[in-house]
């Protein structure tokens, strides 16, 4: 259905001055929300202006500890996970139930609105980085469940779950966010809802337990959109490892924005913004950058060590454009007039393109 | 295709502060518009400004009035017949017409520009609550026969039509709105396109006319979406009947914002918005209420007589999850830790909870 | 998917006036652009503040001349030639290359974000007319490769090519927009890419090379959708002859805006916008005017010769309802009691609005 004509174009007004803003934030600098040794620091319009179309958070929790059960009423949540263990349950409309474990390197997609609780598997704190397709997310809130029940009236309560009042004393009155208690059993936990239903598509996929999905010179890169995961329909995902030195070429997304999170490494990000505005920002470890779709931009390892990069996109369905795939695939008089060259430095340079292409395109995964 | 990219998340300035606004509007007492013994009375983001996503208009038609001729710009349109008979005409851009009667109990849908008229249908009086997929749609205009033709000059309409421009001598020059004549026979007339074309998904529905979709302690409910009414592809309608006392557990709707009107009875809504914000709402006989997409909430009816409440949804595929459901899933240790409770007292919680669910569940449908 | 929940309805409050604004834009008697020769003329939110879902802009480009490599961020592009001829080459994201050479009276569509490059070809100026799903695009900005480039730190672009600084001695520093060197071959050069892979559908549609799709009393229709060119999902044309003093009857579209361009002939549009709100606008060769979605209006040839107008809809699939056959589709008491005449007089208008219909029909097409 033609439902294009509904969505109300609506000027960013942000990006239409002079200069470009900022796209970085010094997330993991940031203070975020402390409880024990857990925290959740985050990146939402209010941290990065520029960041309307994907939000992200960086979380940690400790042993015995869990980010409680909750929902987010306007995104969806796509994490990757960077040390320790965690253990999930989600459920979906239609009353079904998935509980996962997951490694470092695994990721996990629970559609908008989907409820679920994240706890720290094991003895180790874990760390994960969640990624969430509206930039304003956090603003409508995060409803958790002790702030429901904590804010509803007793006698209601009672009718609702058929107890008596005095059930509920000692509940938490306020959010609770890291509810801390014992570390779960390494089995999963029986549940009162009976033997569990599958969901039709699973909510977890191990990003990175195969082999890279591109290797090329200088760098390689794991990519998983809705093709490799299904359930994952409006975000893909991305891990982009550079050796020191190696360049993620000049390049756009025409369908989605890119939110990027350093794991590893010391980088450079470009960014052209059309009528003369490039803007470049140095990022470090724990540094989240920003790309709105469209924009066209690089990326480049300025460190002595091989960078690691976490980058999602608002999409369930990758694509991109390689300015050197562009250019190899004009006939040659086009380049010789629009660069104001003659023919033979034309063809050499496409010529050189072209090959630095073949050895080094990371667009075909 | 990945066209949430273009949505544009924009922040809701209404839901954002540390006070949820109200969500109830006295629909029945507010004035609206009254011609003879026939009103038009509507809850817009004007009267209930956090009802962003769906307005609703209360209408009366008298014995051989009609609303005349028109179509909405801006929003598809789900009426539910409460009294009286409508017979209605609606014609599709492929230039199919169809015409029904309705009874109480029957719905119809129109896509949106889709141009149709609601006559009263016999000698008796009839009432409809029609809800329309967007909050803002009388902002934009209502377009009526009358209007256009009473402000487009004679000669364009003489060219128009074929005919001299006396023809149009004695055509209204205002917007008529509800038209008043005969009251029309019981047979269908004639009409001069020829014999219809019947269009390849009906605009009726017989919502009451059979069993409820589900029935639990406590009450019963019917619910149409397009998987029930094809083409009522951007709303889902609920008839929600509750005995006295009776509650519609903690739940929320991942995928929509609801609209109700209450038909019968007395209930109190209560509504979570996150960050601690809660608030109940009083409802009587022709109140109306609005719950944004993913608030938690509930439905209680505190009269003592049975209740029945009109809800809609903007959405063509109903979902929602309860908050018994979701608890019972959980592995036991999970509820033990959120709640600050030892296991045994999770234990008898869940299983109090979990059979509550199997009898008063009403999602399942 | 229930998309339409996140579509976040937002009031137009330059239609919420009590006065419709200006629907007209003078396109060609605008500045634009100048680089010798050639020119690009636009008419987006800021010429035209009512056009806030399709953008539009009139080009020419000299012999040796083209609008240099580049993109847009946030609108596809759909264009028509009116004069001389055209030689386009496009990329997609699965890097597959497209060249192709237009005549006048063939159309073109690159989907939101796919970059092009569009040569004058011959030595004959070539006039064409672009049509954009979106508005606002000019806001956000056209990305050229010259813009990008010359903005582009030197080293970066020696690493990203794998060529040495000084390969890129004398390129443009700033946006070049117009290029202009020899003019192109008949025959399509070479590139570097080696053997094209052609894209699954093409991007190039001969929109009069057959006969009109719609023949009645007073006119003719081309009109292309994506049912005849299936690239084209965002965007609909139509060229619309209409005979001196002939009319295109009184109807509205209700899944799209309207953009329309004066090829040649003077041209009376009105518009119904409810709520008493009628405006008429005249236009003649180089205006622009813009319906938004669902609003009634006309179109009247007003000069002494055959009139040709160029129009864009931001749809994939064609719709309207016109005037008459509604009027035609209802039972004939409707009509009676809806203009307060007499059953004779309905019938008697009625039969000669059908009559009128049959004949002069457009939508049937």
């Amino acid at each position: 259905m033609s439902d294009v004509t509904f969505q109300n174009n609506v000027l960013d007004q942000l990006l239409s001055g002079k200069e470009l803003p900022s796209f970085k934030f010094e997330l993991e600098k940031s203070k975020g929300k402390v409880i024990g040794d857990s925290f959740g620091k985050e990146a939402t319009v209010e941290q990065l202006p520029i960041s309307k179309g994907i939000a992200g958070v960086s979380m940690c929790i400790e042993p015995g500890a869990m980010r409680e059960l909750h929902w987010h009423a306007t995104a969806a949540e796509w994490p990757f996970v960077l040390k320790g263990r965690v253990r999930t349950t989600v459920i979906n409309p239609a009353g079904q139930t998935e509980t996962n474990d997951f490694d470092p390197g695994d990721i996990w997609y629970f559609p908008r609105g989907h409820a679920h609780v994240l706890e720290c598997l094991g003895k180790e704190p874990t760390h994960f980085i969640l990624i969430f397709d509206n930039g304003y997310f956090s603003e409508f809130g995060t409803f958790s469940i002790t702030d429901w029940i904590g804010h509803t009236p007793k006698s209601l309560l009672a009718k609702n779950f058929g107890l008596p009042e005095s059930a509920f004393d000692g509940f938490p009155k306020e959010e609770v966010y890291f509810a801390r208690g014992a570390v779960p059993p390494e089995a999963i936990p029986e549940n009162l809802q009976g033997p569990r239903v599958s969901p039709p598509e699973t909510h977890k996929f191990r990003m990175l337990a195969g082999a890279p999905h591109a290797i090329f010179k200088g760098g390689r890169e794991w990519r998983v959109d809705s093709t490799r995961f299904p359930i994952s329909t409006t975000v893909t995902g991305v891990i982009l490892d550079l050796e020191s030195g190696a360049l993620r070429e000049l390049h756009w997304h025409p369908n989605a924005d890119e939110w990027q999170y350093i794991i590893e490494g010391d980088l450079s990000v470009t960014m052209f913004g059309s009528n003369g505005r490039f803007r470049t920002e140095q990022l470090h470890v724990g540094d989240v950058a920003y790309i709105p779709q469209g924009y066209g931009h690089s990326i480049e390892n300025i460190g002595d060590k091989r960078s690691r990069m976490l980058i999602g996109f608002n999409t369930g369905t990758y694509q991109a454009i390689d300015l050197s795939a562009w250019i190899a695939g004009n006939p040659l008089d086009v380049l010789a007039t629009n660069f104001g060259k003659p023919h033979s430095c034309s063809r050499s340079f496409c010529a050189r393109t072209f090959s630095y292409r073949q050895i080094n395109n990371i667009s075909s995964g």
